[in-house]
């Protein structure tokens, strides 16, 4: 599109544009505004700055006519023949803060707005947030925040703050877009910040040929947590099969339980069934553990029994080439409403009825925290960690191929649960951008998400790992923030929900504690400051040489009863929500008793550091025998704030 | 100083700078060349914009008639009433991008120039260099490199590049501030930036009014390493004493060593000496862990024996604010040529001599790396650490408060030592700034530094802990990246010396293959591409459905012997520089018998990544009892790299 055909369309559309005026090839050529740029206009010609098709700054009628005598020449010695349909356009020169909007047809996330820095720093700093076209303003303000640019409109340096005329302008550009649904990608560039607002001086716009089919899929979906009759299909007595794993973590299910195996016997003293036929019961929920080329006649044999979740263990599908059997998987659970979770996955545990369906730990406590991970060896060993830390769960889920349900489902419905407080995510790659924005958007708990994926080789990885598309990193970061979303760099931070503030150190090491220090202002969280009434009672237990500030440092020297005495005082401090316990080994730290003193019923989350090696392995040991966290290094222990 | 006294300056030291004129108070005002910016200039205004002393874009001698005119008034309306010796100067604007370049006389390290890009956007991406007054032009180029501007100048987008341009800018600015040691603080600011390089538009300078006097001490000390004689003073039988540990650490040390202690007795067998008198032999070290209030007697009592180095563990020094007792250990220091390490130190370790005069480990393996640590905790911790993983040092030294010996000394030391192949460096604060990024500079060693005081809490912290500054990290880091040194962000990656690159990860988990290849590339290392060669060879040995690609995902089955396989192969690929055997705790994974791998002699460093928990224990406490390095998180596992 021409600029003076573009012109009209983004004034018409609420877009702030520069005077201007179009000339044809031979016209004679005069304004009344100056300064201005002249630009040639010719559907031949792309790259106008290339061919010497752009005069900046001309500031007078003399000027113009000399601009474009000159310009007609240099197009004619690249030899382009100008049209006579062809001509000029003369845009008044704006300054300011050269800013660039775009827009993106993202192959995950749809259509996507790009803001930030433009020109030639576009490129250097990549200083732009991502904006959803469906954003509200709170959102708007949250992804705009994420750009350092952002900072300019904040009333910078005692200029005006513009942080609603950003707003405006990026609602008009959501406006435009959901006019122009088949926008495949649209480059506002430069888009020029001042005191008046903001002026789109270019724009560059592309439309898909055809419009692109986005209406969404939306499915009534049956509660998957109404769980009160379980079938396992391929529950084995062989301890090397992960039908032998899934059956025995099943036995503890509070509800009605059936073991299927086609050659019969019993597991455990309760029968294995040879056929569905056996049960005369309607079936909740089946989770399927035989060869993949067994799993569809299975289903279609348990539709009968009222089958309403399905959790698939087996491999075998879309991970290594068999679309067709994981389409047909799809369409099933479409005309028969059915929650299907994998195929391909470690399974699912809900804590409310007791019911592990997962080939990972037997000893899963109990808690809060619904754990979603797209990669069955990342949930296993954050299951373990677990297992050895205590840290609970309300659900565990393992996404698997996601042939049906997608992590928009799954959070949807742990939006709704009542024993689910917080939620964790690991994904690799997504699918359907739009509906998983819109499932984080409607949850109210808080989410974390960790997403493998980062560098191109990494994705590489993930796509043969998974067959999904990994997506763009920053893009993926931004838009997750923009609704809310804490997003981690630490595997393990998935397991600790919860963020703190006013959070105390206790140490007997002036240099680590500096370190944690630094760790946790890094995060964004923030120590706690003393009152003269704290140091008061501090000093009233401790050495005169104690730090008398927040890292406490108890000295070197510091034995059991010294932390003992120092977490009295921290703990009776309302406004401390958190402690550090970071312990060195120095000569006469007797580390197992302090660590033995986080059996008393404290009332703040306390959690132990060791830093060392061997000489802290008996209170390591301690810790570990009574399901305690502890943390062996600073990033490990700060990685989740 | 005046612009119009500016730019002669300027230009006479070898700046390029625009043409300008100067105009007096009531000249007639006219130029032949345009457009023009008009300033005022008189002593009596600082911030000219704020009173409207500033006139951009003036294109004919019109409007720089007008502007003069406008200028006065709005001058007037300010209520300053200009003075006959006031006058205006009228500069060629300069198109290109705003480029900042200064010097700051920092407290660390003297006199710094700062540059990178400048403008508004200079305080919202801080994206400038530090280069030290004596850097040469690779140090300038390593320096450039840090920021992201840089790339503007290496052709940028088909452009020339003006590297060499840069460098020479650099080194006139260096010559300029030699001969102006005085400068306090500069600002040329803006530097324009273009295609005919670099123009200093405008430029502040302020000077110290007293020159500050830099003259380094340059002394020549004694071999720190030429220990044959030792005398430990203040020996003790008591075990909860530190004068116990470093006797009893002490006992190994191959030369002569006296244990002395004033109460006299003996020490597993060894006599205690009551007094110096009893020594009837020169003595080389002495380490002193006696009470503050006796050290400077004991060391003038030291001196008649021909001691060289002192390690004075004993605390009560700067840190209590003793700064007197300090000086003077200072004093002796420089009056006898002493080598002196501390006050309040942890102590020395010298591999060659079986020497630990140390309250730490009494189980030092022996290696070839030299750890230095502003920090005994932070120092205690890691050597726990090292003697967990079977890493080994040729010294260890715990700086303690540098009375005498500083970094700058200790790393000097350590270049001339055949025995030191690696120097890790932990550091709070720093002074003489100068002498330590020489010394950096004169070692040819791989050097890493962590740098604990990012946060602005963290320094007060570290301030209270060493009485040290702390300083500004990113000059810090700067400057220390621009002499080559390697900045770590995690402790222990300081025990890891060595970087690698071509890295091969044998796993039996996708996902968290897919994460440490992240944390790989994150790192700047990367990963070995497999030819078609080791793909045949480990298609002999792998399932078919391994991931032919590094990561080497073996699958989720995986036992020991197909890690055996899978690491044969790998260990024999020539290029391959290091396995990451990277475990999850999946049904059938053996893990202990996994681990068991690492005693063959295999050609390759591998390091095992043992992810999870409860289920990794018995393979943890296995690796930890054979003293082999062992990660448990991902980033833990790729920090050092």
């Amino acid at each position: 599109m021409l600029e003076s055909e573009l012109y009209p369309l983004l004034s018409q559309s609420g877009f702030q544009i520069p005077r201007f005026r179009r000339f044809a090839l031979n016209e004679p050529i005069a304004l009344d505004f100056y300064p201005v740029a002249l630009k040639v206009e010719s559907p031949k010609i792309i790259h106008k700055s290339d061919i010497g098709g752009v005069s900046l700054s001309l500031s007078d009628n003399d000027a113009l006519e000399t601009a474009r005598t000159q310009m007609v020449n240099r197009i004619a010695e690249h030899g382009i023949v100008l049209d006579p349909q062809d001509g000029f356009i003369a845009t008044a020169m704006i300054q300011g803060e050269e800013l660039f909007a775009g827009v993106v047809d993202d192959p995950i996330f749809g259509q996507i707005i790009l803001f930030g820095k433009g020109g030639v720093l576009l490129e250097l700093y990549r200083d732009v947030c991502y904006i959803d076209i469906h954003a509200d303003e709170a959102e708007i303000i949250r992804a705009l925040h994420t750009t350092k640019i952002s900072k300019l409109f904040e009333g910078f340096r005692g200029s005006k703050p513009m942080t609603a005329e950003i707003v405006k302008f990026i609602q008009i550009l959501q406006r435009f877009i959901k006019t122009h649904p088949n926008i495949r990608e649209c480059d506002l560039n430069p888009v020029i910040f001042n005191a008046h607002g903001l002026h789109v001086v270019d724009a560059r716009i592309d439309y898909h040929k055809t419009l692109p089919d986005n209406t969404p899929v939306t499915r009534h979906r049956n509660n998957f947590f109404d769980n009160r009759t379980v079938a396992v299909i391929g529950a084995s007595t062989d301890p090397n099969k992960v039908g032998y794993a899934i059956a025995r973590n099943a036995l503890s299910f509070s509800g009605k339980l059936y073991l299927v195996n086609q050659k019969g016997g019993s597991f455990d003293g309760h029968p294995l069934l040879s056929s569905l036929d056996d049960i005369n019961d309607t079936i909740d929920t089946a989770v399927i553990t035989i060869p993949s080329h067994r799993v569809l006649e299975t289903i279609e044999a348990l539709i009968p029994k009222g089958v309403k979740n399905l959790i698939i263990v087996s491999a075998g599908f879309k991970e290594i080439g068999d679309t067709q059997s994981e389409e047909r998987l799809s369409t099933l659970a479409q005309q028969h409403n059915l929650n299907i979770i994998g195929p391909n996955c470690l399974g699912y545990f809900e804590a409310k009825h007791s019911l592990n369906l997962t080939f990972g730990s037997p000893n899963i406590h109990k808690g809060s925290l619904a754990l979603i991970a797209q990669s069955g060896a990342v949930l296993s060993s954050l299951m373990d960690k677990a297992t050895q830390e205590g840290i609970g769960f309300s659900h565990i889920l393992s996404a698997g191929n996601m042939a049906d349900m997608n992590f928009a489902d799954i959070i949807a419905m742990l939006t709704d649960s009542p024993e689910c407080e917080a939620i964790s995510l690991y994904a690799e790659g997504i699918r359907d951008g739009k509906a998983f924005l819109n499932s984080l958007r409607n949850c109210p708990k808080p989410i974390r998400v960790y997403k493998a994926g980062k560098s191109p080789q990494a994705r590489k990885a993930a796509f043969s790992h998974t067959g999904n598309l990994s997506g763009d990193y920053p893009m993926f970061q931004g838009l997750l923030e923009s609704v809310g979303v804490k997003i981690v760099d630490s595997l393990e931070a998935l397991l600790y929900p919860r963020s703190f503030d006013n959070i105390a150190i206790i140490t007997n090491a002036g240099g680590p504690g500096t370190i944690l220090t630094d760790c946790i202002i890094e995060r964004g969280a923030k120590l706690y400051t003393l009152t003269v009434r704290d140091i008061d009672a501090l000093n009233a237990v401790l050495p005169s040489n104690w730090s008398n500030n927040n890292p406490i440092d108890i000295i070197g020297d510091a034995q059991s009863e010294r932390f003992e005495a120092a977490l009295r005082c921290v703990d009776a401090i309302e406004a401390i929500e958190m402690i550090y316990l970071l312990i060195t080994p120095q000569m006469m730290t007797d580390t197992l008793n302090i660590v033995r003193l986080l059996e008393y019923p404290w009332k703040k989350p306390i959690y132990p550091i060791l830093l060392g090696g061997a000489m802290m392995s008996d209170a390591l040991s301690y810790l570990r025998k009574h399901t305690k966290p502890c943390f062996t290094t600073l990033h490990e222990a700060s990685a989740f704030l």
